[in-house]
């Protein structure tokens, strides 16, 4: 049950995260050279849920997928795009934030897991300008309000216009006694650089701030009269997109639906199944590797196209991540199997290692990336299988790192003739620049963290196939089981996990995952929201007389007034 | 009100933080040359609050006050103390950790607090060794649960009990539904570097770890048969008595009870005014500065002991914002305010840094950093008021930094014939080894982050007399006012800070105060006790079948099983 108390529009029965831009209700994206423009449109009426009006260009989870997928088409279907112009297509609004009737009206886990995909979009969006040169400009026409002001500091340009009344603001505080939930407090502070007292006074201020005080203060780049918006659109633009180095004159890969056949039980990917066991609260994910070598070239990397195996798996698995997170509130456990041959993945993250400077390469490998991050947000236990005729090397071990535990059989059941498990390293695990966690880190430099004789050991296994007993030995496995403690030892734990309470593990698991430094990314996901998540539940925001529940109808909330 | 639901033992009002070793009922002191033993020997029948026994060595806040006592007084009173050995007085137990009891019956607001101290308790431990040279020893007899082994973990070096039944343990999320509360996962991976999926199996894992894989999974430095625990005690002290730079042969000076005179609008101590205006929710501070100028040696700085202004004033200070954060829960804003000749602040200042060498003179720039630090860490409105007369220079001029906003009055009131308000930056302000916050920055340079301009012309202006107008231009106050709207302004800022909701005042403030890096430190309030507070509220922790309010009954808690 997606959500305790709003029933989906349109009869729906799960949240879907697939999309594509002639389905979009929200928002228009047209693309002209090198400057793709991305306006926002929304349609009052195309609420994911029943029961509320999506007003003044304010967003639910449905208008976030969109966005994410217009981001992602961008970076595959259009190489050529440099910089992105976040508009609004309404007069005198950009953007009010989040729905305020929606958020009132949402389940705690509805509303926490909204806010960690909007999060999830807005650090793809800097992602894909730090690491793939494609640049954001957002231009604020009107009110830029809570979660609208805080769409716009995902950009790296931000553009007000300079009216009398278009303005910037974090009214979250003021007016519904939370706090702006996808990155504004962090973003203000740590990437603009807001000085704090400022930052308390702007987040204090239900109104915001406007014109020359917008600059001084560092909350926007710009402000420019209306008669020259356009004039000074183009311009920075133009001068952002002289700095790309995205590919000039290469034609983009399209993203066809993804291939799955879901019914209630589970889904079926192309690579990738998903089988749901409600009673013990576990789900399945069977990745397979690929079924044939990698391409001879990176033209037939691009011919191959969305069907190039390390993508079309990260899409698949990225879908069922959010499907499962969304839709599955009650699954305690995810539990990761794969099947295939080591060496294959190896070979496709070699031919993506050796075709680096190339767009698709590089796209695909962030990819990854994001999954991969994704995955280590996704607040249900992560448990790694590793048994015989499985693949987990390379890429996909990153799974096994990012895992909770992990366990793996020591050789084969009787009767088994699979090829014994086996774990196989390469440099894409190794390299901080390849795959690493939200803290900076490779998973393997979280997992050993100081301890430099362990992170040596690994280094030297790279290309070994590492059987059970070497794995446990290099400290890659949690636990390395013989045939006959192996079904036993994995059911109990199955069994204890999902008798924990959900709540103690999310916290747990937040906290044992992330060793090591933390960055604007991980404060984003701990401190801010972690404290979001915390007032999320406090009467003063979602009790009967809460500011969230009461807004809108006149009534003034009643406060308790203790300090905690 | 202290509490909402418990009454403090023995008809008391308020939870005083003042103590000394001759009225402890939990630890006992004993100083042997360079070597003092801190033995917890808790007393059942010693409780806080009425309704609870702490059995089996567990805590509350009260064994928690005398234990950051004995630390205090190990560091001024004998500073030929190099190594503290923390050892249990009971048989076959170490600590049972926080008193679930006590932990089930308290408020929300008393449980964070609470845990807000224990956790500068362990800190203080840690900052003793890595600032101070004093080293502790935690010998684990028995068990070690919980907070038991929280407390383990701010050691320096833990030696477990080799008998077949002594264990280290975190057992919280299986058996009460929350997390370790005092840092145990944040130092169990970054302090300890305990591999995640380890830690996953201990934190998960009721009855704990013992004997070889404790030490194997660095979970205690070494495991000690019996017959040779006392010969290894002793070498170990030794060997690190060895390492400390800590004084020899210097004599103490005595820590006496702070003058102090209470009543119920405010408390008076020598240098520190404390007024609570409890209808407007404020508690007026008014520091003053010093009445004599710094001593002529650092003998007579040892002479004047604990009247030595600088340690006067700290003391008094930490003893009224802990009051205020236990006992006055309703108080939404502090106010600092302060009297007295800035340039004389400045002079103690540069008597501190003329003698950093010397033990007392560290001592008290160290308990100065722990006392800002405990106030940017408490989660009230701060807000620093610089009018004619005050003294905000140096050290003090910190209260100014530590606040969310400062307000600095331009000129003089008609009739006033004070000084106008000046500001005066010292080194102590810009010097990372002198005052940082918790994230390893100074106020300063978390304030202007990458700000290089501003960062420059505030070391340009050290020891200029700043006015108003020229504080503000520097980025030092956020507004200079003038006589016409000095009291209106403020007057509505107080009035709209008391009536914003008190939890979200919470989240922004301890977001916006922390820009810049993360440390260890922060990582504790941050990441862990935000989750930490959020799973506080939540009803599979402390609602009416949840595991912490039914411990101890024999029932099982019933758990909503979302994953949120």
């Amino acid at each position: 049950m997606a959500d305790a108390e709003r029933k989906l529009a349109h009869a729906a029965t799960r949240i879907d995260f697939q999309t594509a831009p002639s389905r979009y209700r929200h928002w228009k994206l047209a693309v002209d050279g090198a400057v793709a423009t991305l306006l926002m449109d929304v349609d009052e009426k195309g609420g994911l849920f029943e029961g509320y009006e999506l007003k003044l260009n304010s967003y639910d989870l449905g208008v976030d997928i969109e966005l994410a997928d217009a981001f992602e088409r961008i970076r595959f279907e259009h190489p050529e795009v440099r910089v992105v112009l976040l508009r609004s297509g309404k007069p005198r609004v950009f953007c009010a934030g989040a729905n305020i009737r929606m958020l009132a009206g949402a389940s705690h886990a509805h509303k926490v897991n909204f806010c960690k995909f909007t999060n999830e979009t807005r650090n793809a969006i800097e992602d894909a300008s730090a690491h793939s040169g494609l640049r954001t400009i957002c231009v604020v026409n009107g009110s830029a309000a809570g979660g609208g002001y805080e769409l716009a500091l995902a950009a790296d340009h931000i553009m007000l216009l300079d009216d009398g009344s278009s303005s910037v603001s974090l009214p979250e505080l003021p007016l519904l006694a939370v706090l702006p939930g996808t990155g504004g407090l962090t973003r203000v502070t740590d990437k603009r650089k807001v000085r704090r007292d400022h930052a308390d006074v702007f987040c204090t201020t239900e109104e915001g701030i406007k014109g020359k005080r917008a600059v001084d203060w560092r909350l926007v780049d710009e402000v420019v009269p209306a008669t020259k918006l356009e004039d000074a659109v183009s311009a920075r633009a133009r001068a952002l997109t002289a700095q790309s180095e995205r590919p000039q004159e290469q034609r983009g890969i399209a993203l066809p639906p993804l291939e799955r056949r879901v019914d209630t039980n589970g889904r079926e990917y192309k690579y990738l199944s998903v089988a749901f066991d409600r009673a013990a609260r576990i789900v399945t994910l069977v990745l397979r590797g690929p079924d044939t070598p990698p391409p001879a070239s990176v033209d037939e990397m691009v011919a191959q196209g969305a069907a190039f195996w390390p993508l079309a798996l990260a899409r698949e698995l990225d879908d069922a991540i959010l499907d499962i997170r969304l839709n599955e509130f009650d699954v305690a456990t995810i539990m990761f199997k794969s099947v295939g041959e080591p060496r294959s993945v190896l070979a496709y993250d070699a031919f993506l290692d050796s075709n680096k400077a190339h767009w698709l390469a590089r796209e695909v490998r962030l990819k990854w990336r994001r999954v991969l991050k994704r995955i280590d947000l996704t607040s249900r236990t992560l448990v790694a299988l590793i048994e015989p005729g499985s693949c987990f090397s390379g890429t996909l071990a990153e799974l096994v790192f990012a895992a909770d535990r992990s366990y793996m059989l020591i050789g084969r059941a009787d009767g088994d003739n699979r090829p014994p498990a086996a774990i196989m390293l390469g440099d894409v695990n190794m390299a901080d620049d390849r795959l690493p966690m939200s803290n900076g880190l490779t998973r393997l430099a979280t997992r050993f963290l100081d301890d430099r004789a362990a992170w040596s050991a690994a280094c030297q296994a790279i290309g070994r196939e590492l059987d059970a007993e070497k794995a446990q030995e290099l400290g890659l496995v949690t636990f390395a089981l013989d045939d006959i403690d192996w079904e036993d030892e994995i059911r109990l734990f199955l069994e204890e996990r999902a008798s924990f309470s959900a709540d103690a593990l999310t916290g747990m698991e937040a906290n044992l995952r992330f060793g090591g430094p933390e960055t604007m990314e991980t404060k984003i996901f701990a401190r801010l929201t972690a404290w979001q998540n915390w007032i999320f539940q406090r009467p003063n925001a979602v009790g009967e007389e809460g500011a969230l529940r009461l807004y809108g109808t006149g009534r003034k909330p009643a406060f308790d007034k203790t300090r905690v």
